[in-house]
């Protein structure tokens, strides 16, 4: 089984090209993959496939089949997005320029920079209202975010590297019914901000991008404003977001480490 | 630069082929291969080298590069000799049968068995006498044993999954001015114990070599032996440790699971 590994700002993938479809990608095969001692290691597998191979005709050539380290089905992942059109390039399934790639939470759009950076149309943020969590016994107030899953995404005045986010965060479960990826954001100046993460089913992570988008949105509504760029410095690099009013694109590196043969499952 | 991924009850390895010594390894190209998101992620590096192209000429023709996965060069790992030693015959670097490698420690003789397991004579342990270490506040009294490294193994009781090994165990520090990797394990009948690790300098780990074999040391102590075979259960999986009252040999699988090109560095 051939593979390529990679990272957007350090949130990793196996990526496993199975062009026409023929990969049995079990939930226990896709566990063994990312398992971090006895196998590769990695946040999520992206199967890269053709749309026709899977019957979904209509849809753009390629396909993303997102996969999360425990082997469940996940619909869409901004990071992933962003390695998967690095690879469609560098492999020669696609030219560089807009890319057009098929999800499980419906196409996305993804551009390679000349810098090596990668911008993926992220799509229309929602805004839920406010709400709260409360981290390490404080209480942050902050506005909730849907980019498809749910953001609670809460500005605050200390600096972030003194948080402690080893515990999942308390929220208003009436108001989150089905769990939310908690931000905590330190405006830094000039369209800056830094974030941490605790992504509801997998603890802190050292980046998230959609959540690196509801942090952008959040910090926008604190100002009044629908549009604008921030950077979002992540404990994995630095990644750019860009809102227009309607929809948000999130920029940062994509970058392939290795490649080679697995000889597992 | 070629790779190979592998482990030997989930302590895992990058394998670098380098046979001619060409390779200039530096500690951060080492931190970037074994940084577990943004590298291949490892417990280790395993270079595979000519001794002669170091200039070790009266040693077996191959030399085991060690390197933690902080860059810094470490002298042995019981598990890393055995992934070696199945590299070497895997690559077509040697015969099955025994095998010698060199390494800083010295000299090491491995042998690969038919159901995919591999043995390495880890020398003659040292008992260095009794002491204790403090663990979530309760007090274990155990056996000093040096393994080239230090070890204190100490017998428990209770069952091991229930310990809490997050925090360093205190210990005495006259005792062990090096510091020690402590070992807690419960003799489960008939030759079996279940041990866990709290290793120097890294945490717990899933398997540990020196510590295996130590934990066996202790076990036999406490009979009044000196001799006999021990299945030790950590939490990758289980070894067997062999003493005869002169050396010990340390037994276990040792898996390679992927081989390819890495792009760093």
């Amino acid at each position: 089984m051939r593979f390529v590994k990679g990272h957007g700002t350090e949130n990793d993938f196996v990526i496993l090209p199975d062009l026409d479809g023929a990969l049995d990608l079990t939930p226990d095969l896709v566990a063994a993959i990312c398992d971090r001692r006895a196998g590769i290691g990695a946040d999520g597998v992206l199967r890269v496939v053709r749309s026709k191979a899977l019957g979904r005709d209509g849809d753009p050539e390629w396909f993303m089949d997102y996969r999360n380290a425990d082997g469940g089905v996940a619909e869409m992942c901004g990071n992933g997005v962003r390695v998967f059109a690095r690879y469609l390039v560098e492999a020669g399934l696609a030219a560089p320029g807009d890319l057009r790639i098929a999800t499980r939470g419906g196409m996305r759009v993804a551009r390679l920079g000349a810098a090596g950076d990668v911008t993926v149309d992220m799509g229309a943020p929602k805004i839920l209202g406010n709400s709260r969590a409360t981290v390490s016994g404080r209480v942050y107030e902050g506005l909730g975010v849907s980019m498809g899953n749910p953001h609670l995404a809460c500005a605050i005045s200390e600096p972030v590297s003194g948080l402690d986010l080893t515990r999942a965060p308390e929220v208003d479960a009436g108001f989150f019914p089905e769990g939310v990826n908690v931000e905590l954001f330190r405006p830094a100046g000039q369209g800056r901000v830094e974030m941490r993460v605790h992504e509801r089913g997998s603890g802190e992570t050292r980046s998230c991008g959609t959540g690196a988008v509801a942090t952008a949105v959040a910090a926008a509504h604190a100002e009044g404003r629908t549009e604008g760029t921030w950077e979002v410095a992540v404990l994995g690099g630095v990644v750019t977001v860009t809102l227009d009013g309607e929809t948000s694109f999130l920029s940062g590196p994509a970058v392939l480490v290795a490649e080679g043969e697995l000889h597992l499952g």
